[in-house]
């Protein structure tokens, strides 16, 4: 037995079960080489996700996003990349094009096809109301690449 | 009758009638806002993407690749992008994800097809040894993309 359940929150969300929040967990302890991080619970190392209607509003959209988040948005679309590819057994690579301000735009390509394409606005602002609503949106774009892939298998497979 | 035919080389290459190199040039010129380039000749303009073999010798593959060797990258692919637009009526957007030292991708997308994707690598030394093979390079990038989006008419014009 181990003691994780020792750094489990009490009122941890059913949604932290879902398999793209896994997905999620996954990509940020790998970000971990030291194990740092070992001690936080699953919840508090994906919070930063969770931002607030309030949060969101006091957020400045000048400049360029910072780092931090654009590593949220770049694990966040790796996370959905490796849903895809466990369900598919075909890998979808993230690419984002941020211009200037924080507009852009990100797709999950495999093979030859774009299994997700999203336009992005507001990256300074990256993130979601609550930690269902992080869960619900991962498995959307999951869900929308898995049945491209399913869909188009001769794109996906196509030999250049 | 213009006085364009004052300012083109003596020895102008047939190449430098290609249809990717004309697209290649209109690049450049919708770079120059303010007309300063208007007498130097098309040759002269694209005169960088001519790396001889002892020039990409000398060149150091250090560090990231500058800005100038990065416009030269993208202008190249958005013609090839624009090229493909003509023949095809459909717009294949560039995406390029660069790693450190100069490697990474680039993939021109249309709709929800790959038309076109190659691994970048060497990027500091991105250029090609004589206008022919500049020409060359780029239409048959060109001629692959246009038969992609023949192929895949339904992946192109896939509304998500």
């Amino acid at each position: 037995m181990s003691d994780n359940s020792a750094i489990s929150l009490p009122n941890a969300s059913p949604a932290a079960e879902s398999p793209f929040i896994q997905e999620l967990v996954k990509q940020w302890r790998a970000q971990d080489g030291r194990g740092a991080w070992d001690k936080i619970s699953d919840e508090v190392l994906i919070a930063p996700y969770i931002v607030t209607r309030e949060q969101r509003r006091s957020l400045p959209l000048m400049g360029d996003p910072d780092a931090k988040t654009l590593l949220r948005l770049e694990l966040f679309y790796s996370a959905v990349g490796l849903a895809i590819e466990r369900r598919t057994g075909v890998a979808a690579m993230p690419m984002i094009k941020l211009h200037q301000e924080g507009f852009g735009r990100v797709v999950l390509l495999a093979g030859r096809l774009v299994v997700v394409s999203r336009n992005l606005r507001d990256v300074h602002r990256f993130g979601f109301e609550s930690m269902e609503k992080l869960a619900a949106e991962g498995e959307k774009l999951v869900d929308a690449g898995v049945e491209m892939v399913n869909s188009f298998p001769e794109v996906v497979n196509y030999n250049s």
